[in-house]
């Protein structure tokens, strides 16, 4: 299979799982099941859940890896609705789609992030065939990568703080980390711990997480520099119009690029213990860097 | 001990170990922080936690309990920031209080509500001196309750949706049960999960949550008629200026005084099996029903 036919099978399993978990559309309370689907089948990339699902087949037995894929999924997809709403970013446009409160409303775009959320840990806590022990390092890994200490919500707040204030390399440094960083982190930390991977695995898999992690982030803002809305699905050059701390405004669009290099070749070296069984890994790392949206 | 100084001493107990769960208001990102501390040490009264860790004394040995006592005063709190909210019931006032977002902002409210979310299921995911098995349990107790399906999330649906409706019975059954049942429910039977209780104490006490937590609900909405917004802390009349589906919308004041002294009743009698282990139970209960705010 090659790496375009496997990523189109491995979005097919996401999309399938989470389509499992979220109750229907039809169940009460509608709206709110309507409006969780809405964002979480928008055409998103899943390169959380299938960062974790590469990860966990290179380090053992991974049945059922694509429920704890998908609790990934559900935490990113909340803190896209909720960092859209008018009182965070404020942004209409999202994967080419109106936003989830632009459709819905303001009440109910918090309350399907809110239900997302939620669910994410639900999902944990009801894996098949998933030891106890394995379920309750998985909450903690989810837990602590979303949250306020070093996690997803710090970066939030780093970034909406950040605003207006002078760029420097250290308040880049923390927001990357923690906003995107912490999750894509435990995205392939996830994969590794739900198959069951030993110490130097864990480790191994965790380097790779973090290059990868800051050369998605670092692309991240090339693109909102470079790319049009069209292409990028999303609002472009916010981050400027915003004052955002960003790697190209802290560094430069040429020294980013190189950057990103960087990072990419790193995580490459990262993989080396696993040999040609990481052939996923290495192949998502290159998407990352070479995406164009 | 006599039942006003069991209360300010178990009070005191949810306060300290929330102290210690949430990172103190000094640690980066401060601002988060100090936004989760404000509304956690409100003056809340601590129905929920102090639920949880009667009925583990109830079923076993608790241990630790107040730490799972916490966690569910996590999501009570994140439930009311985010209900605050303009975008959702638009309150300036709360537990005699400026709302999280008066006094924080919107942005740092809703990520403040998300961060308790988030942490209440680290809490459990990192309790110390219980199995791993009783944690997946508390988690999947908790975030169901918390939930889309018949949980505090699908109960906020239905009272947003039900505003301008005409008030049924059916409606309003629906509403309670999840808005604020679930979560009450959920406090008794963490208790009892986290002290191991028997299937048989479970359902007694099971019973006496949902008992008690109607109760709590219909005494709630009496209140919101009943009471000056000084005495309540929060702003009165706000149900019937928003047409929200109330019991006293519903059945008049007269039959919600009498419907709370039926679930009095049920709930005392849940506890039959229990004995005089159940006093504090019993005095909660009564508690719940008797209070004017």
């Amino acid at each position: 299979m090659n790496f375009s036919e496997y990523l189109a099978e491995q979005t097919r399993i996401v999309d399938e799982t989470l389509d499992r978990w979220v109750p229907s559309a039809s169940a009460p309370p509608q709206t709110i099941h309507k409006a969780m689907r809405y964002s979480l089948f928008a055409g998103g990339k899943r390169i959380r859940p299938v960062l974790c699902m590469a990860a966990s087949a290179v380090a053992g037995a991974a049945a059922g890896v694509e429920n704890t894929a998908c609790s990934l999924e559900m935490i990113h997809t909340y803190s896209l609705i909720h960092d859209d709403l008018p009182a965070l970013d404020n942004d209409d446009l999202r994967r080419g789609r109106a936003t989830n409160h632009k459709v819905f409303g303001g009440a109910m775009a918090i309350l399907a992030g809110d239900a997302l959320l939620t669910l994410a840990f639900e999902v944990l806590s009801r894996l098949e065939c998933v030891d106890a022990g394995k379920k309750v390092k998985l909450a903690h890994e989810l837990s602590s990568a979303a949250g306020t200490v070093g996690g997803m919500i710090a970066g939030q707040v780093h970034d909406l703080e950040g605003e207006g204030q002078i760029p420097t390399a250290d308040l880049l440094d923390r927001i990357h980390r923690a906003k995107t960083g912490a999750l894509l982190r435990a995205s392939v930390r996830m994969g590794a711990i739900h198959a069951g991977a030993e110490e130097a695995q864990l480790e191994a898999l965790t380097r790779y997480g973090e290059h990868t992690g800051l050369a998605f982030q670092i692309v991240d803002d090339i693109l909102d520099v470079e790319q049009p809305s069209e292409q990028l699905g999303k609002t472009a050059g916010k981050d400027a119009q915003q004052n955002k701390i960003t790697f190209p405004a802290v560094y430069g669009l040429d020294r980013s690029y190189r950057m990103a290099e960087q990072e990419r070749c790193e995580a490459h070296a990262a993989l080396g213990p696993f040999g040609e069984r990481a052939r996923r890994l290495h192949e998502i790392a290159d998407l990352i860097v070479d995406r164009k949206a």
